[in-house]
């Protein structure tokens, strides 16, 4: 039956943790199988192009493993990656996090005014403007790269005054706008990379109570969720699901860092190690 | 005639361009070609079978330009994958940035301590430790693993006091040991990253005057020089050498950081992109 399928689930590494486990906890009984493509993370700095194979490249890795849906759980390859994807898998639904991102800054943002906070590839795509526009045509946007976060993410630099130290510099020009009385400034950011929940208490502390920050992962979940009852593709409530993990490299350092974006212990799970690249 | 080609430079992406400024500067008339493995990049978190590959599908794409000798420009693939390239490939000579690195550091050293800043992959594999060991059995080597300084280096954050603050607190565990008298400190640092000589005034500033900074590119490029010569290699001194880059994706991108890491303008010059993850 097609509903005892897993849910593939991909990232170019170890952020997309952060959507699946916004997915486990929202869909505990369904079997979930992460691919993380450690081998040429990061994403946000490579071109459409890049991205567009390499997404393509762990659609057809994960299909191998007979699932029912696809989420991209990683911004960047969503913003270069989804049409293409839905256009060259026709027969399988597939999710991304830009437009459950979008619908959710609109129902935080009173004033219209949305900031995005993501990596460079996401920023120039302008997914999250097309997407935010479309919602509400009103709406003001605006975009800033921030792939420093990423890094600082990977290396578990969360919190502390010198992590918010480096946050309140690559958020400036968000700030600026915030102290001037000229600018209406923006009353909702979003987290457009998934490593940047891990960052949310210092994004916090440097934008105030003015700001709400928006994660994806959890919008995601429900829309995952929403769809496959639409399309009665649900397992059922009965058992707790299974995790099963794919990277492309370095099992071992995936296992290690897992932990900062991952709630549930994965010491369990198998990691195994596949090569994508040679997929054509 | 074997002398009029060109040697091949390569790197995970832009920070072997260090090296190919100081092999410019040594030698000017030699033809150079450079590949930067941008569609990867970076290798220092990748594990070494990953590294070993790239490596070796990097060399081959060189080998196709005819080049004459090949220079690894990044430590992490230096200390993974010299042997095996050297043992694949052992009609060209082929040069990495450790050995030239821990000869400068021993020529630097007074008292015999070294540390080594460098990738998580570079300090795993304990290169320079063995390579400064079998220079001087007496040494007593540390290394730290500091990968968040290549996102600086990228990132274009080189100096200030922000960028000071952050290099002080991943240096902890040398200036630690600096500021305690019950440890014989090192004397010599070896900036075992190709990313991180763009870094090299903040470093100084947080260590002060007592640490001498090894950056191998220069030692790198003698070493380049005494080979020509040896081997009957060298072009001669009449006319400027021709610059040509090669890069796995995002040749804009390139451009636009090129600048932080090679002195020279790359207006005039071409940057290709290639497709190396399909050599076999």
């Amino acid at each position: 039956m097609a509903s005892q399928k897993a849910i593939g689930v991909f990232d170019s590494g170890v952020g997309g943790l952060t959507v699946l486990n916004a997915i486990r906890k929202q869909l505990p009984c369904e079997n979930l199988v992460y691919l993380g493509d450690t081998a040429r993370v990061p994403y946000g700095t490579k071109s459409a192009v890049s991205v567009q194979r390499y997404a393509a490249q762990a659609t057809k890795a994960l299909l191998k493993h007979d699932v029912k849906m696809i989420v991209i759980a990683c911004n960047t390859a969503s913003a270069y990656a989804i049409e293409h994807l839905q256009a060259q898998f026709p027969d399988i639904p597939i999710v991304g996090v830009i437009e459950p991102g979008a619908i959710a800054s609109c129902k935080a943002s009173q004033t219209g005014r949305i900031g995005v906070i993501a990596t460079e590839g996401t920023v120039n795509n302008q997914a999250y403007h097309r997407a935010i526009l479309e919602l509400n045509p009103e709406a003001m946007v605006s975009a800033l790269p921030c792939s420093l976060f990423v890094a600082l993410a990977e290396e578990g630099w969360h919190e502390g005054s010198l992590v918010e130290s480096i946050v309140a510099e690559c958020l400036k020009p968000i700030t600026a706008t915030l102290e001037n009385p000229l600018y209406e400034s923006l009353d909702t950011l979003v987290l457009g990379c998934t490593h940047f929940p891990v960052l949310k208490g210092a994004i916090k502390n440097v934008l105030g109570q003015s700001v709400t920050l928006v994660d994806s992962a959890l919008t995601t979940a429900q829309w995952v969720e929403r769809l496959l009852n639409e399309r009665a593709l649900s397992r059922g409530h009965e058992e707790a699901g299974s995790l099963r993990f794919f990277v492309t490299d370095g099992p071992d350092r995936f296992r290690r860092v897992a932990g900062s974006f991952f709630s549930e212990s994965i010491d369990g799970c198998s990691v195994e190690l596949i090569d994508i690249q040679h997929i054509d």
